[in-house]
């Protein structure tokens, strides 16, 4: 266990909203640590429409999920943000000086002032087969994420998907295993087209299989996976001889550990109030999509707004004897040194 | 006068959030009238800081006053908002269908189901000269806009200011009246640095007269200002004859009408709810710096905020029995043909 990192602030989430959180507690001249489950920066905009046109960020009449991260990124660049990547938080506890300890599944742990939830619908986690009695065999010879290819050296492999992951990940096995089978529920991709005109060229020379359908039971023995059994879309049933089963489902969001910090939560939401976002416990906020209050709509520019104002309260909660003046951004000499760009000379 | 504009919103104010409440309005397939004191589009921003730099709108790390406006209205352009510029709103009142009766100064009326007032700190007035009496020669020999120039030809001018719009004036006049005398305050002007110049250059050969100083007095005879008093930084004064005096100090922001329309206000602010932005009078709606609630800041991202719950509050106040769902700009289909985008065909 590495010592804990002391900060004034730590928001859960690399999102938009969260990235606009450091903006804004960097205006104020609060530095903050950013943990996200995931491995990227950037949330659901990267998670899942990297590439698709949003429309309703103000003043920028079309961007991607991709540019909007860029954008923010390069926004929050003054305030040197560091960011824990592919860690989830796990542990949230008050101290007794009032700070919160934070631990996370990398078994970083923090020691902050304040905390900001801008988590969106929770940290993304993989979609599992759901299949009774699959659960025993996961981190044996199934898996859902790849931490050690070379131990499938040799093996029977089936991996199920149609998205990158599972395109990728075929590509690379096919000459290594012994067998190499890809299932997907439809003979359609989400993968970048390149890596399927790959995959069907490595079908057409016999150095790996596609079957459309999807896996409906297995069979085992001697508390060995052995055999999948594969439904097509008429019905029909076989089964496939298997050593190592890997899934890309694609990621599903989770509240998880979240919802065991004592915050008071209304259908899986955060409740807050909207003068400081603040939840039911003093210096932790809630903002983005995550949270809930009166006329609440899941919009990113609410999320900003809401960013704004939790970085207020939060410096109040923190220097409550030191008084905060609203500057602009436009006009004030003290933003310009915090944002480190030159005082406009013309008046 | 002519006859009432019927419409379901309208809105007070042309700055950005007015812009956005436009855009907000029309994803709700609203169309929305919008009216502004000013001649241009753009508010405060373009008014008071057109060529500065603003560091905290989300996502765009820099960007100056007229490219916020510049893209603002880019944004709106699937929705054909009407504007009505350079005319404030005089006068507001309910009718017996529930629907307000607006009138404003240059006589247009609207008759609107809703009204989102986004007017900032107030319709921008001109600065007026402080000096008791001179306001009985307003509009006869003293103007602050200048509306039939040709008035003025042979007539002993002065100007006072220091901006574009007096240095504009001033070169404009120089060959047409028997003496011009421009009188400001100090020797640095806010205006274009190539009228300055022109404006010097036309002091050299003895076209007309600069003078460093303020009009501390007048005097008049039958009714008709005769001379205006000037005095310099040293405190000396002088006495300048004149026909036409002519004052641009500038715009000052005044709340004006609005603060007779019945509407709950704390120190020259609107008070609203924080779930639909709504004032004291159901339908009639406040964003932007001119209104307040706990917590409030008066930050353009929370005026975008603000304008997207209004909307949706307006939605459901227009039309009550239909439930309005929020929907996303990057998946759905009626958003992308509201907004006249093709829908993106990838997945």
């Amino acid at each position: 266990m590495q010592s804990p990192i002391e900060t004034d602030a730590v928001i859960i989430g690399a999102g938009p909203v969260g990235l606009f959180q450091v903006f804004e507690l960097g205006l104020l001249e609060i530095n903050a640590h950013v943990i996200d489950a995931l491995p990227e920066i950037g949330g659901q905009c990267i998670e899942l429409y990297p590439d698709k046109p949003i429309y309703d960020i103000p003043a920028i009449p079309v961007c991607t999920g991709r540019e909007l991260t860029h954008n923010l990124l390069k926004q929050v660049t003054p305030f040197k943000p560091q960011f824990h990547l592919n860690q989830e938080v796990t542990t949230l506890e008050k101290q007794a000086d009032g700070r919160f300890l934070i631990g996370t599944s990398l078994h970083q742990q923090f020691l902050s002032k304040t905390i900001f939830v801008a988590a969106g619908v929770g940290a993304f986690q993989p979609r599992t087969l759901n299949l009774e009695g699959i659960e025993n065999f996961v981190d044996k010879q199934v898996f859902y994420k790849v931490k050690d290819p070379a131990q499938f050296t040799g093996k029977r492999m089936v991996i199920c998907g149609g998205g990158d992951s599972a395109l990728d990940w075929a590509l690379h096995f096919a000459d290594k295993v012994s067998n190499l089978t890809l299932i997907h529920r439809r003979d359609d991709f989400k993968a970048a087209p390149q890596s399927v005109t790959q995959m069907r060229a490595l079908c057409a020379s016999h150095q790996m299989k596609l079957e459309i359908g999807q896996i409906t039971g297995f069979s085992s023995s001697n508390g060995q996976l052995t055999q999948i059994a594969v439904s097509n879309i008429d019905g029909d049933v076989h089964t496939i001889d298997v050593d190592v089963l890997l899934l890309f489902y694609g990621l599903s969001p989770k509240l998880g550990p979240i919802a065991d910090w004592g915050l008071d939560i209304d259908r899986k939401q955060i409740t807050v109030d909207t003068e400081r976002f603040q939840t039911s416990t003093p210096g932790i906020y809630a903002v983005g999509d995550i949270n809930v209050y009166p006329g609440k709509k899941k919009l990113i520019l609410s999320g900003f707004h809401e960013a704004a104002l939790a970085a207020f309260a939060a410096a109040a909660y923190l220097s409550p004897e030191k008084p905060i003046q609203l500057q602009y951004t436009t006009t004030s000499t003290k933003l310009h040194q915090v944002l480190g760009v030159g005082s406009p000379t013309f008046e």
